[in-house]
């Protein structure tokens, strides 16, 4: 793959990197690693690419590499920039003949999302979008059990998304990865819903599949930023569940604990990613059951345990659930390129829709809480 | 004491008769036990009572304790019918000289609220309410942190409380609770609401003493309730803060676990009715604290030492809790009645004006939601 | 009940009046509170006891109420004093036509817990013992399950005790219950041992029904005390099964966190005094289960439900449990009393057999301990 | 690097190649990767190898690598076969020049041990032993909190490391793994005590720096198994303190939660592989706090920190644990193949005296088992 960001100053092109590296399906032979020359030409050194193939831009990168005969090729695309920086440099790999990998959330506007969605129909290429948690086999597991129809009805999606890091206003000195969060110019409408409140969005529907009608958020910041740091939803699915969302970086002493908890009928699943590798089961007037993860257990989906590398009680973390999208999206790559169709039921990844429907929630829930927290409707055209 | 309502199938009366019994200080020589003659002198035979102190009803009761001269004379009235059955006996209690405890919610109506506000200020009795989270040794250690400005100023308050029991239709089945808890002849303008979400204002209203300056709620009800089954509310306090509530009583699975996470812009605190004894302390890049209870630990404050009996690792649960209500009552009593202010700082319990404070948010919260999950401002006349 | 020891500043004593009172079956009546007359006259008072019944001794007390005909009359004798001075008056009370409860370990030495069967025996009175840990319900339900042979034949048995109050040489301080415990006078020849070590053999018997075939103690103590603040003991049981037990009072920073994990061929259980109100399950190559109490649980056992006063979610503890013994020991004596047999199935408490079975539990860890840590039979006469 | 063993549907062979690969500082280019020849070429193939670098045996590879003038040669040699397959490898490659990293337990006596640690001695190469809790960063900061005499003198080590998969009989139906750990010839003296007894001694001499003066150890074996597959062991320390250890892998439902608890004169800490990420600290009347991994808490020593690459709140886990006694030992050869020190402060891995030390534990072990549970001297030539 080539790599269009995350030079070695940053942290998410580090976790891409670990993630595309772990299981042994990708190279990283190439990239335009930053938005300095100098710092790009830093990072390929450190990384210890061909030097011909450390490129100045995502230009120079995609035009060189669709012409020139390396060999290995690059195969894919992957794009960990700011998120203003994502949609220029996916339209124009897809365009030149690549498959592409994004960083959350899709673009910086809900327009260049249908845009980017129209140009991955046209080319056909593959494309993926690193909706971290959908990785995790548990939540896979989660998502087969309600797909199963184990609760039955769905009545209720509660998720909270706790975070603690902007609690301080460490814009003002500099901090590299605040400063841009903040900036509407980079970040686009959504601050931490750019951020976290797309995880949310996505874990949501990875899950249950459910398609929200309306909400009615409540943003708000602190220390005069322009976009939101703390959020508030109210949800209502067209199932005619309902459902509540907690997402906020200004929570003094968090650190990133992702909890959904989904209700049916008949019993309910919790997931924290606090304890990943447990999915908890809750039923009416019978034991709780906790399931744990294990690539051993029979019990287990095959969609969870093809996404496991090791035996229970030896826990896989963040790093393995990034590394799942990257290797399913390698094996979606070899698949297409062998004239087969991938097989995205036990190997799957989060794709263009996905991260149109991200796109569609951060102007969905902003329009709301500008409204004054008014129920707005979510609709994707 | 005596008491009306709790005849001896019922749930709650036990409960209270238990948590007067466990410190010595309270004994239930008569009562009012039912609403049915024959169930009310059935139960009081049962609790042993002096034959000629078990009554037919409340009237009957408050009546002839204030004009015969029992000894052990009797001090004050529980009050643990259903909602709509507290008002009347609550007023002729106090107008008759008694002092009185009552189960929550307070009233079945604001009106009643405002009401029996007016007569406890009249007489000049004690009065308490049984908002029994309030008598939890490690509640009572987060409102004196908070009170303490540990965390700096509060800028976010989340409560959830999930229950599953009204998950299926049980009062089709005549469950004797259920039954009257989806009345709104009983229960009043609060289904869920008058019965766990007043737990979460006074919780709330307890440990931050914020105030609610508005509130926008989501009511729902399944099975053509007549009263809201679920809730999700989106608060904002006076001070600026804002918080959110879950409340419901069919989320399968569930039992009983109140949680409430205060964060300030210095560090948060974090309590669970699943671990009741433990506080936890979150903090911007120091350790995570665990405050446990214990009678002997001298880092807690007196207040929620005198709330414990055992020393750290001997779990007190819900009946000292519930105890703790009873027994501070109790001792507030004994100090008027020898012509001393009660110590409200160390055996602290609530009264009328939390109970009104659940009246107005019941109705607030229904009116919100009627009005389509509207803002609306949270006011105390 | 008539109460020997447990003076105001006794910790165990007040533990004892307010298990016995919670469940409204059984009221003190009277008592030799302390081994001064002051203290004991003065507690009596403080209590509220008739002065005519509050003693200056055990043998005052038992003489005066075998012969005057008070009314409620005594009918058992609770002993709280420490370990030296069980057998006497436990004897005497006995042999005078009363039923006996006292607290563990069940007497000073394992000659005169021999003597005390045979008293047992020969009178034909109600004898229990305060075993706590008996009596939380999901240790009832643990029993249960291991005695349906949920998990096939046991193989392991793991328990840990761990405390820190004797950490630092309190006794120094003059520290009130340090001071007896650490002198074999009082306590016999355990000091751990006989104070948590008694529990960790009931709660290992009581689950399992095991039965030690041979024991090998490493003891140990610190600040020159003589007697063992510290043990590490493996366990052979007669089934072939082996065991291991820590059981310390001097590890800093621990409170009170006994754990017993049972391990069949088949599954496992676990139990934890930090979450006494769960149960947990462990299966090969199925999710492990987690049993909650709660009365309207229809999957747990009646002799579990038969224990316990709350739904589920609204947590009983240490007092409860506590409680359950003295009010199955009443329902016990109600029983005897109206000539029937007493549901121990449904209601039990530990008895005369298990405390004999503490005491050689003591006596033969001291033997391996003082014989180089040596395998030593655990043998009952 | 260069593989012996871990051919394709090997365990542990795959866990050091992603180990090796997280980092991008190894890269695998050659190996011997099975005692079969034809497996050995296939999974060199599979893995990508060069044709010309697969090896049909250790002897091959290390002969080969050492003469031909491939780029990039080969820096060390990791061998991941069973037992009795370490010590001809590593003491061929060691004396070829190259630096080795063997899998633990290190070799298959204790003879070989002592041999092997003169050969690293007499070449001077680096050696390291992927003894993998000692790389979980929470553990490093335990190591250097007990070093810095945070709980003052320790008296207690504490350690349980459950596994239940040989609850069952599963080498009678030839799983490949069980097949070769209950194998004398090939596993050594020790069965569980080899596989996972030696973690536990690792554990406890990493973070405590405690030297073992004499251990007594009850082994028991199932299903006529020629090697312990179950143990409890007491320890006493040189220092004065005393332990217990728990290993066991037919305790049916467990999974791999190893535990440790080291207690000092004034406060403990504990550590559970069930929550890698948290390390926590308990005192005497203080409150217990927990100490989260993120490579951003500034609380955190530097040994902790230069071991984890992300900030709070994103679980690293297995895999990560072992990558970083890889990594480290990268580190370490590119410094010392720079001339410099390497430093082990900052990035240390487990080495030759772990490895020796964890054979004479096995022996002892088995020693003192067989004696009839003797204490027997735990003595390093």
């Amino acid at each position: 793959m080539g790599m269009v960001g995350g030079g070695i100053d940053s942290f998410i092109g580090e976790v891409h990197r670990m993630a595309a590296r772990l299981d042994n399906q990708i190279e990283l032979i190439c990239g335009a690693l930053s938005s300095t020359e100098e710092r790009s030409l830093q990072s390929g050194k450190i990384l210890g690419l061909n030097p011909e193939r450390i490129y100045r831009s995502y230009h120079e990168m995609i035009n060189k590499e669709v012409t020139a005969n390396y060999i290995p090729s690059m195969a894919f695309v992957s794009i960990v920039t700011p998120n203003h920086l994502h949609y220029q440099p996916a339209r124009l790999a897809l365009e030149s003949g690549f498959h592409v990998m994004v960083d959350k959330p899709l673009t910086h506007s809900v327009e260049e999302a249908y845009n980017l969605r129209q140009v991955v129909k046209a080319t056909g290429k593959l494309f993926g979008i690193t909706y971290t948690y959908a990785g995790y086999p548990m939540v896979k597991e989660a998502r087969y059990l309600i797909s199963n129809d184990t609760f039955g009805k769905i009545r209720k999606v509660n998720v909270d998304y706790p975070q603690g890091w902007l609690t301080r206003n460490i814009e003002s000195e500099k901090q590299k990865q605040a400063s841009w969060r903040v900036d509407p110019a980079k970040s686009g409408k959504g601050g931490a819903m750019g951020d976290i409140g797309t995880h949310v969005e996505n874990i949501i529907h990875y899950t249950t599949g459910l398609e929200i009608e309306e909400l009615c958020a409540d943003l708000s910041s602190r220390y005069n930023r322009k976009l939101d740091d703390d959020a508030s939803i109210l949800l209502r699915f067209t199932n005619g569940a309902s459902g509540s969302v907690r997402a906020s970086q200004v929570l003094s002493g968090e650190e990133n604990s992702l909890k959904i908890s989904v209700y049916g009928e008949n019993g309910s699943l919790e997931w924290s990613h606090t304890d990943p590798n447990s999915l908890i089961l809750k039923w009416i007037d019978k034991p709780t059951q906790v399931y744990k993860a294990g690539a051993e257990k029979s019990y287990l989906s095959r969609a969870a345990k093809n996404n496991m590398r090791l035996p229970s009680g030896h826990p896989e973390g963040f790093i393995e659930a990034f590394a799942n999208i990257y290797r399913n999206f390698a094996y979606a790559i070899k698949s297409v390129e062998a004239g087969k169709s991938p097989d995205l039921e036990n190997f799957d990844f989060p794709g263009i829709e996905d991260g149109l429907r991200g796109m569609v929630f951060i102007e969905t829930v902003v329009a709301s809480s500008n409204a004054g927290c008014k129920w707005k409707k979510f609709e994707i055209k």
